[in-house]
């Protein structure tokens, strides 16, 4: 991945698309989430949700596994160019998660990833810190999800 | 569950022990966060994490696992006491998740749920807004998860 003096504000990446389907959805929802609108189809239209509906979890682990996707595609492509790829640093967590609206059995989420600040960290200044809004827009290009993620991205020019 | 009048500042719910082991968290990583450093032994402990490391998503999901089997469990409670069982909102995300501490393979990870405010809803008087901050916490005693979740509880008396 790239070094913190390649990020700039507005920066976004296409993440990719996921299809929700109900034998997904009840599959995470058995594991991490056994409400009963997230594992039956009628119990799902009677709730608030109008239908089968996936859970918040799933919703954002997809957009990790398409993150961590992303990422490996840019490796690849920086060290087929040449260039020297970034390890950034382990992520300190996130703000500002919001489930917008559902997502139903049958949805396809194309989720990407913008860059909304980039700052030098004080205590450690082999590295910077970056901001950025993961999204998950449905079909109707409504948005679903959004999430502030802070990520640790290393200096080129270490001190 | 409790109706919004039933809840005070300081609540606490023990929700429950998970062990994370190693063909738990590579199983979840595969599906969801495939870094080295979750799928595989060598690369973990060659990282910062220093073992192979649960995926934060992991943390988090196991974390709604324990949320959801309480809640059944205090609704089932409830009901054979003859007393009614709160439907709460669904939950419209949460702010300020931190992964404090790696989870490595063979940690125990106890959860617990605190509730940090409660306040009315001004635009839903039917509706008040509980915040809690769920923990989880390893077999060392160290805090290892937080989150700070939103959920919207039911009063009693609507309107």
């Amino acid at each position: 991945m790239r070094f913190f003096e390649d990020i700039a504000v507005g920066q976004r990446r296409e993440l990719g698309s996921f299809t929700f389907t109900a034998e997904l959805i009840k599959k995470f929802a058995a594991q991490f989430d056994p409400q009963r609108f997230h594992l039956d189809e009628e119990a799902g239209r009677n709730s608030l949700f109008g239908g089968l509906a996936a859970s918040g979890w799933h919703v954002g682990s997809v957009c990790m596994k398409l993150l961590v996707a992303d990422a490996q595609r840019q490796a690849r492509e920086m060290t087929a160019r040449g260039e020297p790829v970034a390890v950034w640093g382990p992520s300190p967590g996130f703000r500002e998660l919001r489930w917008i609206r559902p997502v139903l059995a049958g949805d396809t989420i194309t989720y990407a990833s913008e860059v909304e600040s980039v700052r030098s960290s004080e205590k450690r200044p082999e590295w910077g810190i970056v901001q950025a809004r993961n999204t998950g827009t449905n079909q109707r290009g409504e948005l679903t999800y959004s999430l502030l993620a802070t990520a640790f991205a290393p200096r080129r020019n270490r001190g």
